[in-house]
């Protein structure tokens, strides 16, 4: 039986008829390797915001349905043309929405999980002979509702269906050339990671490395799938293996340095000590879906018998928390508010830190080394995580990335730009 | 129960949001009339031209399969930015793709044919107040293939909607204001018709008044689906209601006066008068797929005992045809084939010339009394075609209109577009 090699292909890289024959000729030349290919793509270039656009004007709050029967639109037009790309090189091709395949989701608007991927028309297709270009970011219900996945949704489709298809690796093609030790606009000889497992690349997500969207990433580690991340534009270069940890060998502790800094520190002031004070608080902000990661809290100050709470949370939740915190404030008793939005955080990330004791404390000796203040810290198996004032954030990521040996001899040629969905 | 109304808007109705926002007006209006409103929309203004340019550049001969799967969104677009407008005014609605719903047609792309419309999901939304916007033009196969149903299609979507929900009537709304006696752009005294028979709009549809394509009329005719054709920009006219002629008190004998340029003449000269030699020329133009419309054969000349034939087709097959006509020439010993296209045909259509002496005549009388030359006359029940010289085209329909009474005191003010799709 052939290798099922899934393809996928972002916004920017379909973004006109002359980038689409590109596409056609890559997703060829897989398939002249002797493989089948299924191809995921997404809307073309500035479809999406153009059909945001026209529904704002028509309604300045649309209802989450009718926005996903408008969007999943956009992906449509892709596939099909993208299809005619492909039968025009004398290639058999064939494009699908998520309808037509039975992409099944939850029964949810905008951001709905995919419960189950059906197989048969793709394997009979495969069969047959033909490529496979599917809709990206859609999916539907038992109902026949359509859906849409949400942030990172085209690369969630591709991943789903080499999980569903069993395919021998899941090719994500986009305009950055892999993924990189720490982020090429600060350090310049960043060097491109050959491999990296899928729990570093999930926390050099969350950390801010903006390759992948971390769901894509914990889909492929939930299934096992091999995932690739390339460029649409530099074929001859392989880009970066993202695999289950187990297959690897691990050469450094470190992999990859990242920093953050769409966080803001929210410190509550002089909460009384008593039971459940904290639980309140992050309850009430979980309540409004406000995501809160690095958190502290002081030992009880013995004379007032208060504690001071610190924890980060996203800035686009800074208005949504500040209005939950006013009422926490109040039902605690607590003393005061602060907010201090100047801050970001560094993280040194890798699977080979594990059992490998001194790497925190270097990392720590690093930044007072360079006079950078550590304000939080924050650690999990494969990563350690410091709050330091902003203006010392590239200061940060240049001296780790220097004393944990990442960098390579050439100066990295990326242009530093988000991924598409 | 409440009456259902099947509403249809074409591309130029749905061009911008603005235009969208006229229409959910519109649809509104019917809705507060206290009857319950199925919407058919077309693709947005452009929209298709633009898929289409997209599609060849890739392309020069897409697979039927690939294009209507391209040509599809557009009207997807359009059914989620109608219903969106219409929520923005406070009123329940939905939107569903022909897939969604179930109409169901042959396996043909491009230009399949309405086989069958689930009415299940339209019924219980309806019932739960919502108005339901569908998508025209499109329909899937009972394989969940999408199928296009080619010109006239959105119009044929909504009469087969009609007819499937047993509707009350199925209105057109379009850029013009009705159906006219004949072209207001030739004849600035032509009336609106208020009602006219399906048989006769038939007629005049096929002799070139391009009001609505006759597949939807046909359709609505075999489902005795009431139809009225109104502008969407003036809703105080009432356009034209179309209905069966068993309904309808006649009062003229001539309903209306058309004229169409769009045929060439052939001739095939001094064909051997052998039995089957018609038959032979007019099968191999059918094997073609060349639609022939007026023919004459002359009596059998007794001296070379040989017949002239002639006939007329669309220009538009005339090259196709060319071919034909030279193996079919060499096939019957033919002497000659002559082309002619400098040349209308013009006719009178009316359910009332059926049992009423005298019409025909005096169409010859005046055609004649204006020294235009009738070179080829067909006639059908309800229709009489006279093929004349091309240049008398204008004076010819001006004179009919005027001999049959059909114009008003009022000059139209109706700008002479062709309908959108």
């Amino acid at each position: 039986m052939k290798k099922i090699i899934v393809q996928k292909f972002g916004g920017t890289s379909v973004a006109d008829t002359d980038k689409i024959k590109n596409v056609a000729q890559t997703v060829i030349r897989e398939k002249n390797n002797g493989n089948d290919v299924v191809v995921v793509v997404s809307a073309m270039g500035h479809t999406t915001d153009h059909l945001v656009k026209m529904a704002k004007d028509l309604n300045p709050n649309p209802s989450a349905r009718e926005m996903d029967m408008l969007l999943s639109t956009g992906e449509c037009v892709s596939i099909a043309l993208l299809t005619m790309a492909i039968q025009a090189q004398g290639y058999k091709a064939v494009s699908f929405n998520a309808t037509q395949i039975g992409i099944l989701t939850e029964n949810v608007h905008s951001k709905a999980r995919i419960v189950d991927i059906k197989t048969e028309k793709l394997k009979k297709n495969l069969d047959e002979g033909n490529i496979i270009v599917v809709a990206g970011f859609q999916g539907v219900t038992e109902d026949g509702e359509i859906t849409t996945l949400g942030r990172g949704g085209s690369d969630t489709s591709a991943v789903a269906l080499a999980a569903a298809l069993n395919a021998e690796r899941c090719d994500i093609y986009t305009d950055v050339e892999g993924v990189y030790t720490t982020d090429p606009r600060v350090v310049q000889n960043a060097s491109r990671l050959d491999i990296i497992s899928y729990e570093e690349m999930l926390e050099l997500a969350h950390a801010g490395a903006n390759v992948l969207h971390p769901r894509s990433v914990e889909t492929a580690k939930q299934c096992a799938v091999p995932l690739r991340v390339r460029s649409s534009f530099k074929l001859e270069n392989m880009g970066t293996l993202i695999l289950g940890v187990e297959k690897m060998e691990i050469h450094k502790p470190v992999a990859g340095v990242a920093a953050d800094s769409s966080q803001v520190r929210v410190v509550v002031c002089d909460v009384p000590d008593t039971p459940g004070a904290a639980a309140t608080l992050f309850s009430c902000l979980a309540d409004e879906n406000v995501s809160v990661d690095m958190i502290i809290q002081s030992y009880a100050r013995k004379v007032s018998n208060t504690n001071d709470i610190a924890f980060t949370i996203n800035k686009e939740d800074l208005d949504k928390a500040t209005v939950i915190l006013k009422d926490v404030q109040a039902k605690l008793g607590a003393a005061d508010v602060k907010i201090d939005d100047d801050i970001a955080k560094v993280s040194i990330i890798g699977a080979g830190m594990i059992d490998r004791p001194g790497i925190a404390s270097t990392m720590f000796k690093t930044l007072a080394e360079n006079n950078i203040n550590i304000r939080m810290i924050s650690t999990s198996e494969i990563k350690i995580s410091c709050l330091i004032n902003k203006e010392d954030a590239q200061a940060a990521v240049k001296a780790l990335h220097d004393v944990f040996n990442l960098g390579c001899d050439e100066i990295a040629d990326v242009k530093g730009t988000l991924p598409d969905v």
